[in-house]
């Protein structure tokens, strides 16, 4: 199992009038974190979109907030595949500042026929790579 | 236990380039609906923060995503207290495109002290308007 | 030249850390207006899309912030479109809460077609109908 | 006159059912590059936040969109402080994609006392960096 580190500032924009950052901006991080998975196996999600026809979408997510994040923090992310079929995946992240956690998360995901939204096997090129 | 229901048209800037709603307006569509219900209780959450100094924080969300959602649908959200006790409360939600059960999800919930953070009871004037 | 008024209550989501509205919002409160007008004209942003194949593209944005809106207001956007000819249109916003102008706004459009995105004239359908 | 290159890929979840990124998303890129200029010039806005007790607001706002830009593109936008005196300030930012302009946009800002949001001169800290 690869862990990956994923950094990322806070933006102004993310923050919220409790002052912290909104928790709507933890799955859009965890997004980003995807796509810098898909860049670091060789297949970013721009490339499995347009060569195979293939989107990957969302069945379900899980976020615990722990502590705060503020504007200024940065992001590590730290994250990885920990489960996968031939139809399903998941990730499961670790969201710290320094060198406290302040959230954890889960998604689980399937890949779909971009034309009829019909579920398909993962493809053997994103497979073959997985780990 | 009362269910309310909380009515929400798509807006556009809402989709991604899959056609569909993207996963990170629920947790937005879900803090819209709490925040009708403080309304419906007569506890309105911008009252809830100036008069009694107390924000309300989110310790967990979870999001299961059944079927796509797209602008031209009316979300229908129904939802419920399902929990609380003195400090802590959780809601749940079943979010509906008519007759289409399309997403389900849940969040975890307390007060706390905007001016230090710290974790309070659910104040009296709230807790006895909880149903 | 018909003048209508979009009543929109704000989401803690669109504050910031500075405990106001966050500007990037703006923008999406006028496309939120301009799907209301399309509603009030009869002929609703959705069906646009999906009966005549036509989007409709921003093609630039004003923006002046008079004063700051926070949780708990109202906005009353008070707002026409401005000009048309065959190709583009133009619509000007008045941000109120209460009877205090927070911000004004301006944006101009066209009509595309959605499969080459080659700028089309207004469809005649949408024309006889804008006021 | 410093021109400064912020450079940032495009989230998916900033893209919208047109396929393209939503207009919406430009002031939160300008904002991420005027982050970048403080850093550059030695006074990031979260110190200028905490150690001043000030904030930057945007008085106004403009963006002209040329070209649509996708999922899969790297922004760059090439951006200057073009005008200031002892209370406001002006950017000006150029976004490619490659060598494509996509976007033009303007912004103008004055810096506030954070207690009670009165405006206030620039301060000379930041005012002898600025170029």
């Amino acid at each position: 199992m690869m862990v990956l580190e994923y950094l990322r500032k806070v933006n102004f924009y993310e923050t919220d009038a409790q002052g912290i950052v909104h928790h709507s901006n933890y799955p859009r991080y965890f997004e980003e974190a995807r796509g810098y998975y898909l860049e670091s196996v060789g297949f970013p999600y721009p490339k499995l979109r347009e060569q195979l026809n293939v989107d990957v979408v969302l069945l379900s997510l899980s976020v615990e907030y722990l502590k705060p994040v503020r504007f200024g923090d940065t992001l590590s992310i730290k994250f990885s595949l920990v489960q996968s079929d031939s139809y399903f995946f998941k990730f499961k992240y670790d969201v710290f500042v320094e060198s406290s956690l302040c959230a954890v998360g889960e998604t689980k995901h399937c890949c779909i026929n971009r034309e009829n939204r019909k579920v398909i096997k993962i493809p053997k090129e994103l497979k073959e790579r997985m780990k």
